[in-house]
């Protein structure tokens, strides 16, 4: 199989790549807004002519209640691994559309870069897959790999029903490991794989200190305020050098062992300019380092909080109801029902004594995220970052979770490995969103040195893998 | 001068004083709304004339930029004291509609009480004062007293131009004392007169900890979240045990000496049932009783409190502002102007370094008030009240503010005692308000009652009090 003639073709059909990219772009797949339905299913078409026309095979729409994923399969390089290749098809809402340069949907080249809704995230990336395979297809007539692709419509949803589609489907998507074109690169100066994720969960909080609001001149002084209650509580969640204060919460976080330390030290990162550089003013636990903060140790943040008037002028009420919104970032040896069992645990015991305290919202969440440090696909996804890179590239986290790599842990039973080329400052969840043409020639040669990295190693290196992998939970594997 | 005669007319005219009444409560002359302009000129109208038939003079409107106040005098008792009348023919909004059983301004009559928005704030008790006036006009042809009535349109908007009004016409209002036919009652079950007020002050505030919310999986252990910051500030005001925890805000504050202590533990009150009476959780200053914390202790309450993500479901972003509405109660010693000042020297002092901290919306405010012990229109009303309630009424005070009285004080350097018939439980910013039909009988005697016995005092005793007042100022005065 002849990888140079891959790469030429690439090069000599790069201009059609882009116009196959732009009528992509084009389609306004907006998962989370049904006046976007038409752009969904169009998006599921065209995805579905063009795996079909590429030479894939049993390519199918798969559903369980939500949007449709797509599915397609190439499956005829027998001994060979067999990657399970993930990237998703909806976008986030082009909203505030004022502050767009140019037309969301409409791709606009300016700067070396191309701007439009889901050009980064992750129609882009996800594009560099379908055309390095069929390239391999249209050139040698077979990839060095076997390949199943999963195209999910929801991942702009919390990929709501992804796990419930993998659960229906566990024979459909069985394979070696999972390679997500989605998952974007930390930055654009540093050749990075990612290695690990953190985890997540979060719920809702009310309290309610009477039945109605009552007036602050005939009451004040002698009942309780909603909103000071709310306040105490989420002022006890920490202490006042930033330290977690929840009792429990941190008891399962894993240490950060000296070699990790060392590892994080070493990456160059202005770490005491990191807020201020984002316009921010600088926050966390005393006694780690700025990195380990956020890829290592876990967070609460209310990420709402609302009671009482909130209109023009001023109401002289004492609230008798305040809420809150609160989320998780988990560490490594964290659950996400302990962790909120514990956060609940604490709020409760810091309620005062006839205030009513309850939760709701609670979302399943997921546990910290790590990829086996020898893993297989790991190895060949540094190797093909490296060489289109032109350097070693280092091993980084992710403060984020993507939900994927847990859910296809816990029901495929397989390790995620990202492979994307966006970049973490292409404003992906904002107006304007971008990816750098430069990335794209870069992923384009990247894909398909990977896939023939891939297509060397022996399929027992990643048996080996899954089966390690059925002893120890994934959030406790680095 | 026959009070007899008086009172006869007036029992033998019931009956269209009632329709007079409902009359006048029918127009919606709510000043929060523009939409009810109609009803507040309408309002104005049927004062003017029934002012003018009634045989007042000098009747007009007088303003200040916003809603008119209506003004007449009857001056024709040489020798006798000059009382400023005082009520506001404006109301509170109606809604919610949907929770009024009969319609908001259509009065009605069930279980002896009549239901109607302003029957109670203040169209009822104002009217009893306009009735009583007119009966003796009508009878004898004179009141034993000079009579100015001010009758404002904002009460409802805190009397937003009264004090200019007050100061641009200080002639014209030149009286003895005011006497408010407006502030309610404290119980049905108890007689009592108000001799004083907390006063009140108030300001929003916000924090800003980034240019904008920031993703909580990227950023989160590294910046700083403006609602964590905002929930500190506010659990900072106030000790673990309800105590104000604001430097200096205290110290303005008057001991309540054994003698107030004493009387305060003397009137009927439950106390310990006081809060789960009114549905609420009971809460506040240790070391005081309810009534001492409810009239003459200073309160902090946040009003509102909102920021970051409050819609359905959850959002990963930490929150870049955060916003609190925060008004003061204050007691007697204090300023608006000194105690807001502590709160914001206080919360800029626990602002964590670099976080913004800003304040806006400020008003005015009011110290408390407090009648003079001994001031002669008190006793008249003492007397007034004991003799149609048939036992000596209790002094009482409020934990509200009219913002009338240190107005009246500070631009006409006048006493004002409150000399109202509506009771604090009639629902009167709320739907289904309503007045008692016993208390307007009651009402209509009390005042041919008092108006006797302040045309029985000297005038000098009214001087004495004027006088006294320009050396003290009026928070202190008793």
């Amino acid at each position: 199989m002849s990888v140079d003639r891959v790469r030429a073709h690439l090069e000599a059909t790069y201009p059609a790549f882009l116009e196959r990219l732009h009528a992509f772009l084009r389609l306004p797949s907006v998962s989370t807004d049904p006046a976007y339905a038409r752009g969904m299913a169009d998006a599921r078409a065209l995805l579905v002519e063009r795996l079909t026309a590429a030479g894939f095979e049993h390519v199918r729409t798969i559903a369980a209640g939500g949007h449709p994923a797509v599915y397609a399969d190439w499956l005829h390089a027998p001994g060979r691994p067999t990657l399970l290749v993930y990237g998703h098809y909806d976008v986030q809402p082009p909203d505030p559309l004022e502050r767009w340069v140019s037309p969301p949907f409409e791709p606009t080249e300016r700067d070396g870069r191309l701007h439009c809704r889901g050009a980064s995230d992750d129609k882009g990336p996800l594009s560099l897959a379908l055309e390095a395979l069929g390239a391999f297809l249209a050139v040698e007539g077979a990839i060095p790999i076997n390949v199943k692709l999963l195209i999910e419509g929801e991942e702009e949803l919390g990929s709501a029903t992804l796990e419930a589609i993998c659960a229906a489907h566990r024979e459909l998507l069985a394979a070696d490991a999972v390679l997500s074109a989605d998952g974007a690169r930390w930055r654009a100066d540093l050749a990075t794989v990612n290695v690990g994720m953190r985890g997540n969960a979060g719920f809702e909080l009310s309290v309610h200190t009477a039945g109605k609001d009552l007036h602050s001149g005939r009451y004040g002084g002698a009942v309780a305020n909603a909103l000071h209650v709310m306040a105490a509580l989420v002022a006890s969640l920490h202490h006042r050098d930033g330290k977690i204060a929840v009792a429990g919460f941190l008891d399962d976080v894993e240490a950060i062992d000296a070699d990790t330390r060392a590892a994080l030290a070493a990456i160059p990162f202005d770490a005491d300019g990191f807020a201020a550089a984002n316009g921010a003013v600088a926050a966390g636990e005393p006694g780690f380092g700025v990195l380990e903060r956020l890829w290592l140790r876990p967070t609460i943040e209310v990420n709402g909080m609302w009671g009482g008037y909130t209109g023009p002028g001023s109401k002289t009420a004492i609230p008798c109801e305040a809420h809150a919104k609160l989320t998780m970032r988990l560490a490594p040896g964290q659950t996400p029902e302990r962790a909120a069992a514990a956060v609940r645990r604490h709020l409760e015991a810091a309620c005062p004594p006839g205030v009513t305290i309850a939760f709701a919202g609670e979302r399943g969440g997921s546990s910290a995220y790590s990829v086996p440090p020898e893993h297989p696909l790991l190895t060949a996804v540094e190797h093909a970052v490296g060489r289109s890179a032109g350097r070693v590239p280092l091993r980084v986290r992710i403060g984020a979770t993507l939900p994927l790599a847990v859910l296809a842990h816990r029901t495929l039973g397989l390790d995620t490995v990202m492979f994307s080329f966006s970049t973490a400052d292409e404003d992906f969840h904002a107006p304007n969103e971008f990816i750098r043409l430069s990335a794209l020639r870069e992923g384009l040669s990247a894909w398909v040195d990977l896939l023939r990295a891939v297509g060397e190693q022996p399929v027992e290196a990643y048996a080996r893998h899954r089966r390690a992998h059925d002893r120890t939970p994934p959030a406790r594997a680095q």
